[in-house]
């Protein structure tokens, strides 16, 4: 006989960088099984050292890394963890990313400029990554940066849920900060059942180049129950000078809705005493406790991730969770 | 001796696919210099034949294609022309594509989509090409689907232009057709000298999924010369609705810009007769005679091609062209 | 717990292109699944767009396209069906071209020509296809063009075994309609068990390029059944032409044998009346009504593909399909 | 000042492997160069080792190597040369290989076959190769087995320039060994001013595979002079056979060309007895006196290569060495 | 229904290059599987066919060469067997190279040299292998090559092993040959319980360059069990030498243990001559018989090579064989 | 006229990342040019953003970057600038480094662990760099790990000049810290006119898994000057203690010479109290003041570097500049 056959098996194992291991933990948790075990250093000039202490070999690997400050040394991690996975015979290996990394430089915004979004990409490709799982990427378009499977979750739905639950839809209006996000806001009326929406309009002065001359709202807020949305906050400065422009224009209640709180400093603090009613993220990069204040609710992104693991692992339909539209 | 020297130069070479010639005329002429003589021809069943009349080897070739229907076509015959001049020893190749294929398929608007802007990209570097020149795309993400040099014209400043010398500035208000250019609509208004902003929001019914169910203006035109932008017409149903609807708010004349005029049927006779006062388009596209009526306005985008065309060739700097921001 | 295991299950899938959806139908119906459904829809400008209905996630996808006039439509909607695929995580996807497109341009014939017939398997290597199932392919190194597994079919079985049924074997004579497929008449000609051989010679008029000066024929047919064989028919000149000079030189009943019916205009009419007694070729192409003529009998690739896509899918053995020949 | 420059020179270098180094000489000699000057040696279980005793940094260099017999060890010293150009910062790296090594093998004749002269092309572009000069490949297609550029010379110009010039045209046939080459037997009854063509026909019997039962010559040889022509003679049985066949079916004297001599044991004794009158080969293989018989003329590559490579390195036109068909 | 399913079976599939058969048919007894019947032929100019005797379709592969000399050859067969099963479709391939070839080639010692062990690693990856096992690498570095998993196996526990059973070990005096080998010396001192460490310093004379002037021994040897190591022997001439130094310098028995017996000539005769007692090898390389001599003890590789195997295809941990250091 | 010709020239620049502007400046001015400016910026999560302010179309960039800590950021901006300078146009990149991150993490140690060292090499390939030049790597294979030129400079006939200039050849013994660097010794020793060698000896207890017992001199250093070589330093422990056990073992003064200080915390302190007499490092890392201590001198590597480059890019030999070693 010149066969030797045995049934085949696939295996599930999820590993965690240690960017935010709670976020790995609560995965594991709705999955019912553990983190993969790992020695994990770093060497005092920052140099990452890896080692799994199971044998990796023929699974189907989710590799969970979440992306905070300072965010180039958890993705080297990451990169890392996959070179060991391959090199250690993982049979599929998935980046996760929670919070996509430089996804900000989509484009070049002008010349001579790098496109650090499609580089992550091609260094997750090059490292050994065969999938990804990400949630609300700052643009669309950067699926289109991989070459291979991506898996883009949506928040918004768990977000509008909670704005559904606390406030009264026949107040509401959607504002988008800035005049890039209107179509994500026309999409949160829809979700919210048709509200009216609004934007802010930055006038650039012709004479003075890259300057901001005069923010204006374009659209109806006033007495209205503001929804001001956005994918990230990152020091906060842009999003709390619209509460205050929104509260000028005679707004009623202002309620942000974030996918990724990044908070870096002095976000808290302006936050806290921007007026606004209410601050709503997700847990895709750690919030720790120096970074919240009273106005905070933190929402678990931990359900949708398991879940979406879940069904990639068992060829089910991630398309499905989101009605058709991932 | 072991070493045989001779001086190295560097030659341009102007390649022209069969689906706009007349553009690659205007380019060859901008340049001084003649479009390579070339055999190309169709089989019954549709396959195309191409062969170049003279030596290629090592020359600096740009390849332009134009994209009109039948689209599919024209691609392919610009990536067989890439192949010949690859296996024929052209040192490097730029494929220069006035408008993008594909470019609206920049992402999977739902799951188990493709995303054939990026397989555009795919395609032409693996057919060989080393960069591209291109203009306007539908999102500057695309530069980033290429894994290469792209250079990324800018056809607003001319389309600016022609506006601002014929239009009074201080009337003007920028209209976007619908949220998702706001952000662009938010440009022009600033190469316009600060004009006021406007953009279409269609509302969707939530009891019957992907239906419009009304539009509406957001931001104030009445009595205003709307200047309603785009970077295609297709087929004009949206931007023809969008005059009417503008007119209807008591909008004074209605001006259409918009780079790429794709102009398929019936959009000559939309445009013509839905009360726009003029409609201003560039030639990336070939607008044969059939696609005129009067209201049209063609400005040609051969100089700028052409001025690009040289630059890359000479190691010019491209981004001087556009202010530092291409 | 650090493993989560399942069992592992292959799932075969059929996707159609729009090119020939029948043969698809035929070959589903041998297989006893349906054809996956999907959306697929043409832009105004020839843009495609497709969407499949169903998870494709981690099937084993076959993706049927024909490519009949207009071809390159047709190859290009075979390319972003793949990339959807891909991109949708189907576990392996097999592209099932039963006519090659680009085949005949399989070399240089001279110099700054392009190799079409290995451009077309970059490009689906690209897409992301990681197999090739293909019949009758004009030279079998096209094989070599693809950078993976390609199961190459053979139609003459199917064609010799109608050809036996039908005509006395003592009579016939195997007949190459030019002097490069003498090698093939060779291999009928052992397929119908030692038949004598013959094939056209074209001289060519030393002091006139390119120019044909006479044909004649090589090797004896007076009084035989010429059984007149090629992997091609496209508009039918040149085989007409040789059924005539065979006539000519005395030849009894003229049969002609191919596997892909390309048939442009004028073939039909060409066909009918250039005094072949029959014209036998398989389904790997649509023949429209239009196309039809009384001389003609189209035999059914179905089951051959249908067989060859159960053991790929199967790991069975394809070569077994064929004696070991493939 | 941020730039420094200086201005750009090419350098041809050529560089020889140890398989027939008689012939760069002669390349070398035609060029007006001498060889690059190496180290290399055999370690005693057979590994190579190469090291160039001149800086090779940044010149376009020619890597000449022949394939005889022990050919996997040439092969792997040419990959090898390669690697240590690429390494050492060469330009442009060209594998110059006269006779291409398993070109037989350039399809699978039956499953679970390599497709070895596939194989070949990769290796070579993994190895470092940007470009391929080679002469007379067993099918044109294998060209397209490399990615990238192939050029392709002939010999067949020099060898029916020398039957031109010692035999009476007008009493000439070329023949064909086998159903195979009757395609390249046409073109050079074309270039010997049209002459009459005839081939060998192998009969197989049906009940005994694989096994030839008959040889039977289609077409008329008697009292001609028969120019028996193919790419390669190896162990020379077959086309001795044919000679013999010939002479039996009343052809006058007959005379072989053929461009490759690879002339294995017992060729050399098969082709001096077989009746032939003359032999006419080139020296893209090496020819040691051992091989050497009274009826062989060898022809020499060498000015044919040295023209090629310097049109490939002065970006002339190789097109036009073949008048436009290579 | 659109999904047609069959459970998923693997299959492990033991081919072998015609090298060393011997051990192949040991590692097949050990599995309890027979070695796939193929034919292997060579060409008279050195060219090699192979074709498998049986289906490989969608097999988990291992293909185990040895590489004695003629080296070039083994490497060149083994690279069209992994064609060959990919093109023949096999799901995995595992290349096995019990002695990696070039080893000692895995740097440039000069400018202008080839690596030819990565070379080596790019070679066996474009030809189809998806991953490597091998034994005792010249350096581990090596492992660092191949883009993908490699399987290092150890033979020193087994040489050790070997060692401790017939030598008294509070004797014994790890010897390395040179300064290289200094740290794998030093594993063997502790996998022997904590023994002595030595070895040979080669001094060199600073006017005539590249010449040993002296060789001398660092570490005290005298009247001890010199346990002199390396990772292979070629012709024999160095570690015959330290025989003799060690000798001189007071040594009692020196016994030599090495993984690859390469043993060229002269190597037998001056190994049996040098006055070491044993010299222990495993056969990663064949022995044959006149390579022999009465202080030869060879141990077989091929436990170690089958467990490897099966744990590989089992998706069991290999690193588990070797105490977590593989 | 279809061609456009101008001369070529070639443009070298000069790039810096900002881990250590002072290297970068040194080299400029070596070569009498200026660094690129360019605009840097770090977000407030660590994301980097890099603008050249000068177009780099057609140059040669050279682009400098040193890898202290925190070593991932700079390893990120490195590759930002490459992706920058790839779609900016750059006609070659050749990536500057100094000191290569990673080198240590060069092989599995054990099982399932990455190759870092590897992974480097592809993220910089990736990004587009098409060379490397980078000095002592930890071991010279890694080489082999980048696809493409590397030129890997030697620090060491600098530091060995020093210590010739500064100590008396006829009392040195060059030791090397452990078993792994005794070869690299042996090269300092025939440097130094052929100086006596030792090292020290860790011998581990079996019982106690990778523990050290102690530490043994092997070879003499009584009353020698002992000059104790390493790649790089660290922490400082091992050389600290290395330096005590030498004088313990009657050493006289200990001089240590090491390429790369990385002189992570404590290692300024540890050195300047363990009793070396000086500790000669270069600048391939920044030394700040704080790091500084007594016995230190830098040499400045800037010479070396810009000399390489000049020669780089003028296709000078680099080779040459270590008299054929490099």
């Amino acid at each position: 006989m010149s066969v030797f056959s045995v049934d085949n098996q696939k295996n599930l194992m999820l590993f965690s960088g240690r960017a935010h291991p709670e976020l790995a933990e609560q995965v594991a948790k709705e999955l019912d099984i553990h983190v993969t075990p790992q020695t994990a250093q770093d060497f005092a000039n920052g140099e990452i050292f890896v080692r799994f202490e199971e044998s990796v070999r023929g699974c189907d690997a989710f590799v969970i890394q979440s992306h905070p400050f300072p965010l180039n040394n958890w993705l080297m991690e990451q990169l890392i963890m996959i070179d060991a996975l391959k090199r250690g015979s993982a049979k599929r290996i998935t980046a996760v990313l929670p919070f996509y990394p430089y996804a900000r430089q989509d484009k070049k915004h002008r010349g001579r400029e790098p496109i650090s979004a499609r580089l992550v990409a091609d260094l997750l490709k090059t490292a050994g990554a065969d999938r990804i799982i990400t949630v609300d990427l700052h643009t669309d378009q950067i699926q289109g940066f991989f070459d291979g499977p991506v898996d883009h979750m949506r928040a918004s739905p768990q977000l509008a849920g909670h704005v559904r639950q606390n406030y009264s839809l026949d107040k509401i209006t959607v504002v988008s900060p800035d005049s890039g996000r209107v179509r994500v806001a026309e999409k949160w009326a829809d979700m919210l059942g048709g509200t009216p929406l609004a934007f802010i309009h930055k006038t650039r002065d012709p004479l003075v180049p890259n300057q901001v001359k005069s923010n204006r709202v374009v659209g109806d807020v006033e007495g209205r129950t503001c929804i001001l949305i956005d994918d990230m906050i990152d020091t906060g400065g842009t999003i709390a000078g619209a509460v205050r422009l929104l509260r000028d224009c005679g707004a009623g209640d202002v309620v942000i809705a974030t996918t990724h709180g990044v908070l870096s400093d002095p976000a808290a603090e302006r936050l806290a005493n921007c007026g606004a009613k209410e601050v709503i993220v997700t847990n895709t990069l750690p919030i720790p406790e120096e970074k919240q204040f009273p106005q905070l609710t933190v929402l678990s992104i931990a359900p949708l991730l398991a879940q979406t693991i879940r069904e990639v692992f068992e060829n089910g339909s991630v398309t499905s969770l989101f009605d058709g539209s991932a």
